[in-house]
C-alpha cells in the first residue's frame, strides 16, 4: 500500500501534511503507512471559522434538526464500515474491536438522535427543571434554561478508540448545537480521517460545524475563551499539562478531562466457584483484559477476589486467558492483536515491570508467547498478563500505575468494607464492577464506593444476558470519574449534551418566561381560543390558547352512582360519618376520577376532528374535595406543542379544576395527540 | 469596646489568635476592633476531623435528617440576629444591608432545609433522572445515582457577605452529607466567627461537620484529594492562584469560583421615559449601585440603554443618588454606609480612575461629598460615582475593570443585538437584567445573550411588586457565571447539593437497582402482600410489596353508560365507523378514565383503614385500547415511600392495567397518603 496523506479540515479546505508531519507505523507490521502534521495550520482561522461559520449555522436549527442530521450522519457512516473497518485493521485492533470502535460510535449516534428527539424540544431552548415559585401570588418566577455555548468545542482524542472517540463527544457537541474542531491522537487519526471525509462529504453538516486537526494542534488553546470547551481524553500527563494552559486557567474555559483509571472488578462475597456469577466473572474479567488488547481506559486494572477464592480465580482466569489466540487482527481466528505501536508496547512492559515489584506474574510472559500470522519482532504484541498481588494493603503501584495493554492484578479481600476501601484505593476511577445475586452488597458498595467512581456495574445471572459489559460505556450513562479518572464528564444522555450549553437562571413573570421557554406558564397571558381549541389542527394552535368551560354541579347521586358503577365504593364516597374521621375529607367527598371524568365531558368535542387521541396524563394533584352540591368548571390551555411526525404532534394541556368558590379543585398536564 | 480576639474553631477546640495574627480594623471609624489568626493552626488534624469524624457522623443521617438539622440551626440564628446586626455594623453595612447578609443567610437555610424535604428522599441515595432502558427485555438497566463526597468541603469566602456568604456554601453541603471547613475573609471573620458560635454552641451538629478558621488557611490546599471541594468567591487573581495549587489540579480536586463580573443592567428598547419600566430601571439600578455600598458580586456595574435615553437615564439616576445619604451605618437616615476598609477604598478609587480614562464621571465626587456622623477621613466612605462612556465598542476597561464599590457606568446602544453584544463585552458574567415589557425582547436577550450569564434577570410591571430585585441570588436559581465570573455555580436548589455529592451511573438488574435506590424498578421481584396492602400501615408496608386484582369486563354498556354519564362522548367511544377511520383505534373504545375509574374500583378497599387519601396520580399512559369484550386486570406494587410528617407518608404505588392477553394497557403511578 502507498503511503497515506492524512489530512486536516480547517476553515473549509483539506490540508495535506506539510512542514512537520510525522509518520505513522502500522500496530502490525511496524512499517510507516501513513504520515500527518503541518505546522502551518492556520488555527485562529479554525477557531473563526467556527465561531463565526459553523455556531451560527448549527443555531438556528432546533434540537429536533439537530437530532435529525445526526441521525442521518450515523446512517451514513453505517453505509461506508467496510472502509473503516479495513483501514483499522492497522491499529492493532481485531473485527470485534472494530464493533466497539465502528459500530459502537455509529450507535453512539443513534442514541443521541433518539434522546434528542424524545427528550429535548423542538426549539432553541432546553428546559432545565421545574418553574421555580419565588412570589406568593406567581407574579414572578424563577426557570432554568440552557442554551449553546456560541464558541467552538475542542475535542482532543485518544488513539485507542479513533471513531467512538470522535463520535461519543461529537454527538452531544452537534446536538447542543455548537461547532467541533477534532483532533485525534496521530498515531491513529487516519481512521479519524477517513470517518470524518464521509461525514463532510454527505453534505449533512452545515459548513463550520466540523473541523479536523491531524497532527499537532499549534497553540490553537491559547485562543481560546469562555465559550469554549475542551473535551480531553488521554493520559494524566498530557491532561495536566494541557489543564494548566494560561488562557483555559484564565478565561474559566471548561475543561473536561477522562485520564487514567485502575478500574477494579470485584467477585461478590458469595459468587463462589459453582455458582453462574463465579464464571461470569472470569468471563467478563477476561473480555475486559484482553479487549483491544487491553486498550481500553475502562479495562479491569485491579481483580478483587475473596481471599478464600484467590487462588480459584487465578486458575479460571489463566486457563481462559491461555485460549487467547494473538496475532494479525485480520485473521478469524485472531481473539487479540497488537498494541498501538512500538512505544506503547515499550511503556506497557514498563509499567508492567513496576507492578512486579509488588505482585508476582502468575500467567503470560512477554519474554516467550506465539503470535500467529504476523511477526512478533516488528509488531507491537504482547501477551495477556495476571499479577497476584499478596498484600493489597501495603502495595502503592497497583492501585496507581496504569499499564495500558492486557494486564492486571488479583488482589484478595478479608470482607466487603476491606474490598470496598481497595476498590478506593485507585482514588477516583472510570468503572468499578460487582459481580454479586446478593443486592445487599450491591448497596453496601453503591454507598461505600460510589463517590470513587463514575460508574458501577452490577451483573449477575438475572440480567447476564442482556449486559452490556464492564467496559462499555453507553451513551445513556455518564462516562468519566473522580480524581484520577479526571474529575470529567461525558455521555449520560441530555446530561453530556449540557457539557456544551450554558445553564442560565431565568427570573421574571410568567409571560416573560412562556415567551423564553416556548412553553405556557401558569398565570401567564391568556389567549382567548378563536373557537374550542379540540377543533384547531396542531399547527393552528397558539401556546397560551385557553378555553373555559361552563360548570357542572356534582349530586348526591352522581356519587352513588359512580362508587356502585365503578366498583369504589370507599368509605370517604359512601359514610359521611366515617369521611368525617379521616383528616382530609369534610364529610362524604366525590371520588378523584368522577371529577376528571366529568371534566373531560366538560371540554371533549365528539365529533372527528384534529384530536385524535388522549394519549396520558401527568402531575394529576387533588387540592381540595368536592362534596355534593358543589360545582366545578375546567380551564384548559395549550402548554407545550412537539412535532412526534410528519402527521401529529403532541399537545400538552395545562388543565385546572375549579368549584364555585374559584377554589383550586384538581390540577393536572393532559396530553393529546392531533394531527398537523 | 475592647480588642475581640476572633479564634478558629479547629479538630474539637476553640483556637485564640496567635503567631501571625492580624488586626482588623472597623471599616467606620478605622480603629482596631479585632485580631484573628494563628500560624500554627494544625490543618492536617482540621482535615483530618473532617474526614473521619464528621463526614461519617453526617452520612449516617439521611436526607431528611439533615434537612430538618438545617431548620434548627436557621431557628438558632434567628434567635441571635440582634447580636449578628450589632457586630456587623463594624463592617460599614447598614441595617437594609445586614437584612441581605444576616436575615438572607438564615432564609437561604430555610429554603434548603425544605427542599431537602420536598426534593430528596428519606434516605442515602439521591435518584438522578429516571431509570435508562440499556436491554431489550428490561433485565439490565441504568439509574444515576449521588452519594455524598467522603472528604471535606473548604469555603473561602469573601468579605462583603459574612453571614450569607458562609450559609449559601454550608446549607448544601450539609445536605448532602458533607462536612466543612469555613474560611471567612479575615476583614470580617468576626461577624462569621459570632454565628459558628452560635450554631455550634447549639449542639445541633455532629461533631467535625464544622470548622472554622480564622485567618490564614496554611497549607491546607496542599493536603486535599478526589473526595474534596473548594468552593471559592473573591477575586479573580486569588482564584487564579488556588485554582493551581498543585495538588487541587493533579488530583482533580473540585474548584468551584465565583469572582469578578462586570454585570449588566438593559433598560428595554420598549421601556422609555414615562413608562413604569424606565422608573423600575432607575430604581434597581440605583438600590444596585448603593446597596452594601457596591461591594455585591451582583452589583450592576453596566448601564445599557437606548441612545435616545442615555440623557434621561444619566439625570434621573443622579437625581436619585442625590438623595442617598452616606455615613455611620447605625443611624437610621444612613442610606449607605462605608466600605470595609482603608485598602479596598483606595483600591475601588483606582479601579474608577482607570474607568474614568474611558468614560466621563457624570456624578459623585470621591473629593467631595458629605458623611453622617463619622469621619470621612477615617472610615472607608466613598460616594456612589456614576460614569457615562460614550464609544462603548472600543472601550476595554469599562467591560473588564470591576470597581468594587458603588461604581457604574451609562452606556448606549444602537438596537436590542448591540445591546447584547455589549452585555457579553463582560465575557461571562453572574447576572444581567432586562427591564421590558416585551416578551420578544427578553427571549431575544435570552437567546443572544444566556450563554454569557449564569442568571438573566427580567422586569416589569406585572412583575415588579413581587420581584427579588437583580442582586439577590435566591437558593432556589443558580449563583455563578462562565468566563470572567469563574465558571461555577452554587445553589439552584437540588443542584447545589449535587455539587458536594459524585454522581455515578450504576447499571445493573431491577433487584439490584431497587436496592441501591430505595425504590422499585419494574421488572424487580413482586413481593406477595400479607394482606390486601391497603389494610396495611405505612410502617408495614415494604418496597416491591404487590396485589394483583381480579379481571373486570368491558361491555358495550358500560362504554355507553359512561359517555352518557360523565359527558364525554368523543366519537371513538361512540361510533364504531369513525373510531376506524381515526389512526389509532380499531373500532369503538372504553373511554382511558373509564379503565382509570374501574381499575380503582379493583382494588379500592372500602373500610376505613391506613390508606386516607389518593392524592394524585403521575404518568399515565394509555398504550392499548381497550374495546367492548376486554377485560382488564390491576397490578399494584409499592414504588417509593416517602415520610411527610409524624402521623402519615406518601406511598408511591406502580400501577399496569393488563388484558385479557397480557399485554399492557395504561401504566401510572398513584400516590396514596398512608397512616404511619
Amino acid at each position: 500500500m502507498s503511503l497515506l496523506e492524512i489530512s486536516s479540515y480547517a476553515a473549509g479546505d483539506w490540508v495535506k501534511p506539510g512542514a512537520g508531519a510525522r509518520n505513522i507505523a502500522s500496530a502490525v507490521t511496524g512499517a510507516t503507512i501513513a504520515s500527518a502534521g503541518n505546522d502551518d495550520l492556520d488555527v485562529q482561522a479554525m477557531l473563526d471559522h467556527a465561531r463565526k461559520v459553523g455556531g451560527p449555522a448549527l443555531r438556528k436549527l432546533t434540537f429536533h434538526d439537530r437530532a435529525r442530521m445526526l441521525k442521518a450522519l450515523a446512517t451514513e457512516l453505517g453505509k461506508h464500515k467496510d472502509a473503516l473497518y479495513d483501514l483499522s485493521f492497522h491499529t492493532g485492533a481485531t473485527q470485534s474491536d472494530h464493533m466497539i470502535d465502528i459500530d459502537g460510535g455509529i450507535g453512539t449516534m443513534f442514541v443521541f438522535a433518539s434522546k434528542g428527539r424524545r427528550e429535548m424540544p423542538d426549539g432553541h431552548v432546553y428546559l432545565d427543571g421545574d418553574v421555580e415559585q419565588l412570589s406568593r401570588t406567581g407574579s414572578f418566577l424563577g426557570q432554568h434554561i440552557c442554551t449553546p455555548l456560541q464558541g467552538v468545542a475542542v475535542h482532543i482524542n485518544a488513539f485507542n478508540f479513533p471513531v467512538w472517540g470522535m463520535l461519543e463527544k461529537l454527538a452531544p457537541t452537534l446536538l447542543a448545537g455548537v461547532p467541533a474542531i477534532v483532533k485525534p491522537a496521530t498515531a491513529t487519526c487516519y481512521v479519524t480521517e477517513l470517518a470524518v471525509k464521509i461525514m463532510l462529504d454527505s453534505g449533512i453538516l452545515p459548513e463550520g460545524a466540523l473541523q479536523l486537526v491531524s497532527g499537532g494542534i499549534g497553540d490553537m488553546l491559547d485562543r481560546l475563551d469562555c465559550q469554549d470547551v475542551v473535551s480531553f481524553t488521554g493520559s494524566a500527563n498530557t491532561a495536566l499539562k494541557l489543564r494548566n494552559t494560561p488562557a483555559i486557567v484564565e478565561n474559566s474555559v471548561r475543561f473536561v478531562a477522562e485520564q487514567d483509571s485502575l478500574n477494579a472488578s470485584i467477585l461478590g462475597p458469595d459468587a463462589a466457584p459453582g455458582t453462574p456469577e463465579f464464571d461470569l466473572f472470569i468471563k467478563e474479567v477476561s473480555r475486559e483484559m484482553t479487549a483491544k488488547a487491553g486498550q481500553k481506559c475502562t479495562a479491569v486494572r485491579r481483580i478483587i477476589a475473596p481471599e478464600a477464592q484467590v487462588q480459584a480465580v487465578i486458575e479460571a482466569l489463566s486457563a481462559r486467558l491461555a485460549k487467547v489466540v494473538i496475532g494479525d487482527p485480520r485473521l478469524e481466528t485472531t481473539r487479540m492483536g497488537a498494541l498501538v505501536s512500538g512505544s506503547q508496547k515499550r511503556d506497557v512492559l514498563e509499567k508492567a515491570a513496576l507492578i512486579g515489584t509488588e505482585a508476582k506474574r502468575v500467567f503470560g510472559d512477554p519474554e516467550n508467547f506465539a503470535v500467529e500470522g504476523a511477526d512478533a519482532e516488528q509488531g507491537a504484541f504482547v501477551p495477556p498478563m495476571l499479577f497476584h498481588c499478596e498484600d493489597p494493603d501495603t502495595a502503592v503501584h497497583v492501585h496507581d500505575t496504569e499499564a495500558f495493554g492486557p494486564v492486571s492484578t488479583v488482589m484478595g479481600y478479608r470482607d466487603l468494607d476491606h474490598a470496598i476501601a481497595l476498590a478506593n484505593r485507585g482514588q477516583g476511577s472510570l468503572v468499578a464492577s460487582v459481580i454479586t445475586h446478593d443486592p445487599a452488597v450491591a448497596r453496601a458498595v453503591a454507598l461505600g464506593s460510589g463517590a470513587f467512581h463514575g460508574r458501577l456495574y452490577f451483573n449477575n445471572r438475572d440480567s447476564m444476558k442482556e449486559s452490556t459489559g464492564h467496559g462499555s460505556p453507553l451513551p445513556h450513562m455518564v462516562h468519566g470519574g473522580p480524581g484520577r479518572a479526571g474529575g470529567g464528564e461525558e455521555l449520560g444522555g441530555v446530561r453530556g449534551v449540557k457539557h456544551y450549553m450554558q445553564r442560565t437562571a431565568i427570573q421574571g413573570s410568567p409571560d416573560i418566561l412562556s415567551a423564553i421557554g416556548d412553553k405556557w406558564v401558569p398565570g401567564g397571558t391568556e389567549i382567548a381560543a378563536p373557537a374550542h381549541p379540540f377543533t384547531r389542527k396542531y399547527s393552528e394552535l397558539s401556546i397560551g390558547e385557553t378555553l373555559h368551560t361552563a360548570p357542572r354541579t356534582v349530586t348526591i347521586n352522581d356519587i352513588e352512582h359512580f362508587a356502585h358503577f365503578t366498583g369504589d365504593t370507599f368509605y370517604a364516597h359512601m359514610d359521611d360519618a366515617a369521611a368525617k374521621r379521616n383528616p382530609f375529607f369534610p364529610g362524604r367527598v366525590a371520588h378523584g376520577y368522577l371529577l376528571l371524568s366529568f371534566a373531560a365531558g366538560l371540554f371533549v368535542q365528539p365529533d372527528e376532528g384534529p384530536v385524535l387521541a388522549n394519549t396520558g396524563l401527568d402531575g394529576l394533584r387533588f387540592m381540595k374535595p368536592v362534596s355534593a352540591g358543589d360545582s366545578i368548571k375546567v380551564r384548559l390551555t395549550v402548554k407545550k406543542k412537539t412535532p412526534r411526525n410528519e402527521e401529529y404532534g403532541e399537545v400538552r394541556w395545562h388543565v385546572t379544576l375549579t368549584n364555585q368558590d374559584d377554589e383550586l379543585v384538581a390540577e393536572y398536564e393532559l396530553l393529546t395527540m392531533n394531527a398537523f
